[in-house]
């Protein structure tokens, strides 16, 4: 398994991960089959989405913060970042991905985000090649 | 790396796709193992739900427009698909499923979506077999 | 692959099943790779989230009843849980963990839970263990 850092710059922010992800594969060095990337933490979720416009993101984020409020007074877990652990478990914390000539093999619109929700901070990715049958 | 093509007949729409998966786990030969499934698309994803009674998949995609309505203002993506990308995030873009003796191995009342938050269209998806340890 | 039996005590809960998860990998001799968890249920998935203050865990219970509230008037599958098809649509019903000298790799703060819906009932998970490449 391979450990790679991320920072975040902001409580939440879609970061960017799909050039790291490229440079860890080549030098996992596998060829075809899927690289599992893992995200360690309970705040912090991975997504794969459009990266053309960051609108996308802003939008998701926006959304998310709908669906998770910052801050409810209902919440139980009382160090306040209570959303941050829903929206962790609404868009899950692990990826499998494809990979096809030792690339990811992503959609033309697609790229990989560490979905950050309770930054700033240091973030790792946990990478397992697995293997095709 | 196997790619299939699915045609999703209106904007929103959950097509079962399982028939498709298992012909093509036939061709690729898989015995054992699972079957990555990769949506590469950032507006239509991937779900397993019951297949039995069609009214689920009808309740689940009139709840995610509640979740993301079509056409808020507040959407900055301007091409008027911000809900559908942020429904592919939350239903997610890829699925690994158990392969036993050859076929999927689903739940009695599972079958696998191709999840559409914008169609009409032609979509893809594509496959890849990980070989069991 | 391997199944195994979880009780779930009541209709809306997570159980903590890293400790049977971890058993039955090493009845599985699985050393480093990742674990394919899959949940055959449509009104029961899983989740990894934080497992040291359980207030998180109803924290995330709470806030899916109001993303897919229950008995809404509208839900047109009629046997009273549309909306645990709907939860477990959100969350997803698959993981793929990390596997390292013969263990879960984990963060810290994270364990895996069987996120029940519709409960109580006696569930199953369907375990397969991936090779690394």
């Amino acid at each position: 398994m391979k450990k790679i850092w991320v920072s975040t710059p902001r409580r939440e922010v879609l970061v960017n991960v799909t050039g790291e992800l490229e440079t860890a594969l080549a030098e996992l060095g596998l060829a075809d089959g899927a690289l599992h990337v893992y995200s360690p933490h309970t705040t912090a979720g991975l997504v794969v989405q459009e990266g053309a416009d960051p609108m996308v993101a802003e939008d998701l984020l926006a959304r998310m913060a709908e669906l998770a409020p910052r801050g409810l007074s209902t919440y139980r877990h009382l160090e306040g970042n209570a959303d941050a652990h829903i929206k962790t478990a609404l868009v899950g914390n692990a990826l499998v991905l494809p990979v096809v000539g030792g690339r990811l093999a992503l959609g033309t619109w697609q790229q990989v985000f560490l979905a950050e929700f309770d930054g700033p901070r240091r973030r790792q990715l946990w990478l397992t090649p697995l293997a095709r049958a």
